[in-house]
């Protein structure tokens, strides 16, 4: 038996998506294919999804759920001190590229059809939110433009996670096997950061 | 007459180049199509490029060599004072942004092809050198991880200007037609930078 087959089928269905449209790109991928892909019958796909586009939209959603639960929880409540904080700070940084670098087939996805899960949106807001009690408790430099500069960590661990095998090429640089990169990239980065917005 | 026909072949090749590979990407684009595109014969891009792969290598260096010139410059001289430092580094961030907006087409390409020109190399080698001797010179942090922290100000470019109709869509903002913004995000995030690795 196919190690497939032990799967529901719509479960079979999602990751029969991410392994095809990571690979080939939405536009490159039948309903035939993954149906195949998926060892189930075209109208799986109709019953679950309604279309093509619905499975990539589920796709999508339920990657922002995985990623985002954890750091939506972290910023979710007021920072009741300064330490308090920076060290939310510091482990929505942490929680969000371990997120990203378990879910990269599905960033990668994401960024070619660029199309962001409603949890994202929401990170960005909560994010930029976040920062702004902490100005307003005296944490962060008056003259910080919040809004300016929440895409930060976002783009700091998309282009880590995303460019993993170039950057490696380029550089040795390995983020997605080297742990001890890892961590040396991450701590360094949140310290960027944190010295940068810190009053 | 075609406009194009008023340019040299090999420039003609070059644009077309640019044009068909930002939109399909390399694999989706055939020799016989650019040499139709630039209204020459098949035997030009041999001539000229030897094959489809010289021409891409070709296009990414001269794209290389306008992006990195001007902040290349920069970095070169060694930083006579602590306000020299900063200035300059506010100098490359701006150039580096505009350079990429003006040669996003190409910036697509290099990303969808993750191939880096030699300049962008030495780029990331004179920014890590330049940090490191203001370093030296007490201008940065002793703990600043330097090797660590270098891809900020490619990471935080890149994104806005491959990312900038995306970035459109969900929140409005548009950096390559809104001066104001430009200008407003450009000066965040030098300065989220600089009060990050300051002393």
């Amino acid at each position: 038996m196919n190690k497939h087959n032990s799967e529901p089928t719509k479960e079979r269905l999602l990751s029969s998506g991410v392994d095809l449209f990571s690979k080939k790109g939405y536009s490159g991928v039948s309903v035939r294919e993954i149906c195949k892909h998926a060892e189930t019958s075209m109208n799986m796909i109709h019953h679950y999804f309604g279309n093509k586009e619905g499975l990539l939209n589920s796709i999508i959603e339920s990657y922002g759920q995985n990623v985002f639960v954890f750091p939506l929880k972290l910023l979710a409540k007021e920072p009741i001190s300064r330490t308090d904080f920076f060290s939310r700070i510091e482990l929505v940084f942490e929680t969000t590229l371990d997120a990203y670098i378990e879910n990269s087939l599905v960033l990668m996805i994401t960024i070619r059809e660029q199309k962001s899960p409603t949890s994202l949106i929401e990170y960005a807001e909560c994010f930029k939110n976040f920062i702004a009690i902490g100005k307003q408790k005296g944490f962060v430099r008056k003259e910080l433009d919040v809004e300016m500069i929440t895409g930060f960590i976002l783009d700091r661990i998309t282009n880590q996670v995303h460019f993993a095998s170039w950057i490696k090429s380029d550089t040795g640089a390995d983020i997605l096997n080297d742990q001890e990169y890892l961590k040396r990239w991450s701590k360094s980065n949140v310290d960027l950061f944190i010295n940068g917005i810190a009053s």
